[in-house]
């Protein structure tokens, strides 16, 4: 049963539209093979045009699960989403299965399987990319999704919960400028996600208000991991007249940048400024401490989780797309620049 | 329907033992109120005593789940262990839902309301102690548990799953003097917890055998968490006499040695070699990356998730404590020691 502009949309509605029985609409609807290939399809038809949402069997019959999907459970990110989930499922009496599937379609399709079987209210996925068959079994379904997607990439058929990442990258490049930086080494992400070219705009825009002039030797690619941090950092610490200050698009890749500092011989902040973006639960305990934008993940989860709840109990959101502020979290790894031929310290 | 010796345990086997319908047996399972508490306990003692375990329904009506419970999920810790429940859990279609209990009584209770609807087919915990009222109305649900308790805690009523805590501390200081150290600083763990105790025995263990007397002016107290290795390390650093090297018993406390040492304007390892506990996975990516004892937290996740779906089959395990072995992660953060008045080094 679901809502449509606040009118209830049953099995029996829809079976009345499609000139057939109410068993075969929950057979349509729940994936049964017994059904002749062109019912399917009219059904389905209808049940997409009325936004048909099934309420979940959980409601009645058993405890209401939400299932949160990530591509791999390899990051600190990951824990921080789901202590978000995990509160909000908790108080509202909702169980949290976390699932990883590899990025692989017979991963998904064993979650999909299993979760098929299982009384789910809705399901959360944490990616940039949920690919089309998986998306199409889960139009299927007809479950209330929400993506969680840190990377901000083109709309989706399903709500979005991202960052602001391009005010984030704004914000930490206004501060090194303001501790007096002037040439200032920019890390960048894979440049297929969106958020990566965000964060570079953020870059370029910080700098073009304070009308310092982009140079590209100074700009690298990057991956969001620790190796290409490094590897860019090298590059920029080599370079004739190297930057005074970095910023790195990940925090992982900041603390890449702290590595090639440290074989060069050189210590952070004294001698080069660093500043990540994420702000992982570890990065306070680096040596220095590192000064990063925040992403607010676990409030991400939350959001989240309110948003798949309101969705299971057939309300509407009021935008496919919410970003959450991030915040520059300033702790030790930038300070004013040395004085020296290649700039001259504004602060 | 749970096994004894091979033997089924029916519910209609205790019926007849305890001279009561089986409903009224199944009543007391689902911890039903209308039920005789004389007739209650009768029953309860019998469960217990032939070791009944319920069959979760999840095997005939629903997907099965695992219940996966933290007391915060705070730590980089976590995702390590969900990700090998996980692993298991998936490939045996089983869901894992994940819990924080936050160590409160009111949010365990909320968990066991939650928890008592779903299909689950067990409990694995991941804490050093489950308090007493859970641990009771956990005997009384009859689901198979197991406590994945890198702390190493007395025995308790369901299996548990460690870690070799002082092996790993044994050869992390052997590791430290054969490098050529003499003067080795040590930060404990918080002194509850039989693991502080294994790995400072440990640390014990290899001095002795290397016939270095102990130095209590180098041990140092501290409770895992990053403040308290800055704050011991600084005390160390401090002494008249210094350490070379300093073994910390946890990875957060080791990274806090670390700032302590740039605090000093000294530089790991050229002038203090340190070594953690854990290899948590950001270790790889401090500066320098740090030489630690790996916990297998993925591994025991995997073996916790494995032994709660062979009891919710009726099978036993073959020990109430499985150790899985730490490993030496040797990295960048340990190095013989600088010629000095203090000690002469030896590699």
């Amino acid at each position: 049963m679901g809502t449509e502009n606040g009118r209830n949309v049953t099995i029996a509605m829809i079976a009345r539209l499609a000139g057939v029985s109410v068993p075969t609409v929950s057979r349509v609807i729940n994936g049964r093979s017994d059904v002749a290939p062109d019912t399917r399809e009219r059904v389905e038809a209808l049940l997409n045009r009325h936004g048909y949402r099934r309420r979940s069997p959980a409601r009645r019959t058993d405890a209401a699960l939400i299932d949160l999907v990530f591509n791999d459970l390899d990051s600190p990110w990951a824990v921080e989403i789901i202590r978000g989930v995990e509160d909000v499922g908790q108080t509202s009496g909702v169980g949290t299965v976390v699932s990883a599937i590899h990025w692989r379609i017979s991963s998904a399709k064993q979650w999909l399987d299993n979760m098929r079987t299982r009384s789910t209210e809705g399901i959360i996925f944490v990616t940039s990319m949920v690919n089309p068959p998986l998306q199409a079994e889960l139009r299927r379904l007809h479950l209330p999704v929400v993506i969680i997607d840190p990377a901000g990439v083109d709309p989706q058929e399903s709500p979005t919960i991202g960052a602001t990442n391009w005010a984030g990258a704004l914000s930490a490049n206004q501060y090194l400028i303001n501790l007096g930086h002037r040439r200032i080494g920019f890390i960048a992400g894979p440049p297929h996600l969106m958020c990566s070219r965000a964060r570079m705009d953020g870059y370029r825009a910080a700098l073009g208000a304070a009308d310092i002039p982009i140079d590209d030797a100074l700009i690298r690619p990057g991956n969001f991991y620790h190796e290409a941090g490094f590897s860019a950092g090298t590059q920029l610490l080599a370079l004739p007249d190297p930057p005074t200050a970095i910023f790195a698009s990940s925090d992982q890749m900041a603390l890449g940048v702290y590595e090639a500092v440290r074989k060069r011989g050189l210590r952070v902040p004294d001698d080069v400024s660093v500043v990540g973006f994420d702000d992982l639960p570890e990065v306070r305990w680096c040596s220095p401490p590192l000064t990063t934008v925040r992403q607010p993940l676990a409030e991400m989860g939350m959001l989240a989780a309110r948003t798949v709840l309101r969705l299971a109990g057939g309300e509407k959101t009021e935008s496919p797309r919410v970003e959450l502020a991030t915040e520059l979290i300033v702790r030790d790894s930038a300070a004013p620049p040395r004085a020296s031929s290649s700039g001259r310290p504004r602060s």
